[in-house]
């Protein structure tokens, strides 16, 4: 599926770019939630984070700091956050990975979060764990203790 | 500044892992907005993004799609954020880099998100860039117009 962001990696719709790397661009957003409000998306066409290879995803992390250092230096933000939305459900508008950096300043601005935690078990998280772990299907390294 | 995150990874508190590696700890939030909410931090002790390591940056990002992967499949959530929080006016509760992977099902359980975009004008957005990539000091790549 082709999306907007495809047509700005294309270069048939501009941006203000920030960044282009090899893997990577960085551009404004251009419906900010703050000033500096900062997009970072993989080159590689992929809709969900989960589906982004391990060299893209690796690219996109190692390319975050210096990004978010640039923006805050520029706009002055001392708070900030970094978001990654996947599916409608989750508030993704455009199908294809983008890591959002979003400048929190004093006052409405910035990312509004509502913020309701549980409780996690034990009995709960050893059993979750447990098949979240299975389903990595990764070799665990020893070290830590479990709960 | 030690946190509770540095007695997670040294071991005085326990924690319900899911994935270790040489540079990254994934385990599940204790207070979660949903089922299979999981954490992932760097081993290196920065507070916030803009301070992380380039190494310690790309080895996170790295490893979010394989952990987003296995959330997905064990809790059976087809959406999900990921988060990353900087700084207490952006939500940030322990002063130790993590990302946020929070499932989200239907129904009001997951992360809650206030999105009130503005507008970015042509303006604003060129002396914004400018700024950021000057701020960025970094060499940019030829090929996609500017806005």
């Amino acid at each position: 599926m082709t999306t907007v962001f495809d047509a700005i990696l294309a270069g048939t719709i501009p941006c203000h770019r920030i960044l282009e790397t090899d893997r990577v661009l960085a551009f404004l957003d251009i419906a900010p939630l703050a000033p500096g409000h900062t997009l970072v998306i993989p080159k590689e066409p992929a809709a969900f984070l989960h589906e982004l290879s391990e060299a893209s995803a690796a690219a996109l992390g190692a390319s975050l700091p210096r990004i978010c250092a640039a923006v805050c230096a520029a706009t002055g933000a001392t708070a900030y956050n970094v978001l990654q939305n996947n599916g409608q459900g989750a508030h993704q508008a455009v199908m294809h990975v983008h890591f959002h950096i979003i400048p929190k300043p004093d006052g409405s601005a910035g990312l509004g979060l509502q913020w309701q935690p549980g409780v996690l078990t034990t009995e709960t998280g050893e059993s979750l764990a447990a098949s979240i772990r299975s389903a990595l299907g990764a070799e665990q390294a020893p070290g830590l203790p479990q709960a």
